[in-house]
């Protein structure tokens, strides 16, 4: 089958589409000829290295696919079904195997190039906000790079959960964006602290940036407040004050989601698909494909995203 | 009435028994008559003046005690029921306000003495080991201090749970009482490292040294570990590397009971209540009171349990 494989592992953009067997299935997975699959900031960070696949995982990038199951393994699947998926790797190739628990139905009304853009965010918001944190309705929740992927997504979930939402982004257009989706507190980090403006007054943060906000985060947080850090843009080392985590009960949590087993995922995967594919289907939440690329073109689409002007989703387009 | 005051807020040992107010009942609060306070570690804090009562509480010492209702205020309680009581303070005086929901029942065979011993610290160890944790069967827990009042008390309540329990303490002899209650793994921290034994196996940590463990805690735990810091005998500030915590998917939560509100409180002493106090009465979780002092001798009670030489709960009596 076609594949992208990286030729230099020193060269991130490498990236040349090459023959590779298929993907054998193991037990509970079926295999799935990819339509279309979603480009993630951890793809970059895979392509430089910095983010092995998990053991066991497929050694190609890509962590969510769309597509048609064409063998069903050991599970009661239909060959024909069309399906989005949930993937530890292996997205950038002409088929995939995924564990059945990774699968979900195509949300009514999307196609398959929309669908592999939609499902690795969906997840990530809803196991964060909702499964790690616990978000609720009156709560305020901060969210930092409001205007990405995951913020924009992330505004309008907990909006639908009742929450407040203050977001930081480093521009008004990107702020803007933010307000458009339901951010009720906007704040342009380059022009102001987000410590003075939120005054402790966050239940719960959801935080790409790591180390270099933990502080402030820390201080951005009421009492029981949850941070949950999902990124590391700013760094990974920095003094942490255990006095203020006490005083003010403090839960600091770690996340990602290609790491965890196929019974975590298949449970973030259930919870997700039947608290917001309907929200996708009614059109009261919306993500946005900012564009498409042919599988051949990987580096491209990598190199548009790395740029940071791109102001949604990604995807990876093959012929069917 | 007779209560504790400390005399002079620079000398942790002035406190003196002195006449004051009897406290007025807000709603939803009974007075009870004391005739048991426990004296917990947290007591010696405050009268360091490093651990202030928290905004609306007595500020008289004491976070629990056992007595008999003598005005039951706007409650259904009924005078002359015998109670123990989970305080925000106020418990080394003749009498205390509590609010319903922080009154707890006798357990059966218990005196008033032993039940004043040993709300605080069955509330501290449910709390934080199910509540916060939520320790199951088949996970391991590390306890450090495994030999004080809050480990020994811990170690048991994990066994009850089906957990394995790794400790640690500062002498073959305390390890020996960690034996005796159940403890699985005993690591004498003098000539230890725990981090070596235990090899990333920890599914919980409860910790009350802080700083000084922080990073061997962490790398104590085993993915999607959990490590509640309930004190800070060793510091509050130190680095952290946000990347094991990602990479593991770890959470750290800082915890205190006595700061959190009545409702927080309630909830926690009815959990306790339904389900340690049944363990109490049928003897299948023991503590151990060391010694009982009259209130009159708090200082003294102070200084013993200052001295680290305390293998149990002491208690404050008085004459009804």
């Amino acid at each position: 089958m076609h594949a992208i494989v990286q030729t230099d592992a020193d060269d991130p953009q490498s990236l040349e589409l090459t023959q590779v067997d298929v993907p054998t299935l193991r037990a509970g997975e079926v295999l799935v000829k990819v339509a279309a699959s979603g480009v993630n900031r951890a793809d970059l960070l895979q392509a430089k290295g910095a983010y092995p696949p998990p053991p066991g995982a497929s050694e190609l990038i890509g962590l969510e696919a769309a597509g048609t199951i064409v063998a069903a393994g050991d599970t009661s699947r239909a060959v024909g079904e069309e399906v989005g998926a949930l993937l530890a790797g292996g997205g950038y190739a002409e088929y995939v195997a995924v564990p059945e628990g990774q699968l979900t139905p195509i949300p009514e009304g999307y196609s398959l190039e929309d669908t592999a853009s939609v499902v690795e965010v969906a997840c990530t918001v809803w196991s964060n906000l909702v499964m790690t944190a616990g978000l609720r309705s009156g709560q305020t929740i901060l969210i930092h790079g409001g205007g990405g992927g995951i913020g924009t997504f992330a505004i309008q979930v907990a909006k639908k959960l009742g929450a407040k939402v203050a977001v930081t982004a480093g521009s008004a257009e990107k702020l803007e964006t933010c307000k458009k989706y339901g951010a009720d507190i906007l704040i342009n980090y380059k022009e102001e602290d987000f410590v003075d403006k939120l005054k402790g007054s966050c239940d719960v943060i959801l935080d790409i940036i790591g180390a270099k906000y933990l502080k402030q985060n820390l201080k951005s947080l009421a009492k029981d407040g949850k941070l949950v850090i999902i990124g590391m843009q700013g760094g990974t080392k920095e003094e942490i004050n255990l006095g203020a985590v006490l005083a003010n009960r403090l839960s600091i949590f770690g996340t990602t989601l290609r790491s965890r087993d196929t019974e975590a995922k298949a449970k973030i995967v259930r919870e997700t698909v039947a608290n917001i594919w309907p929200w996708l289907a009614d059109g009261s939440i919306t993500h946005h494909r900012h564009a498409s690329y042919p599988l051949a073109d990987a580096a491209a689409a990598h190199q548009a995203l790395d740029s940071g002007e791109v102001t949604g989703t990604l995807v990876l387009t093959q012929n069917s």
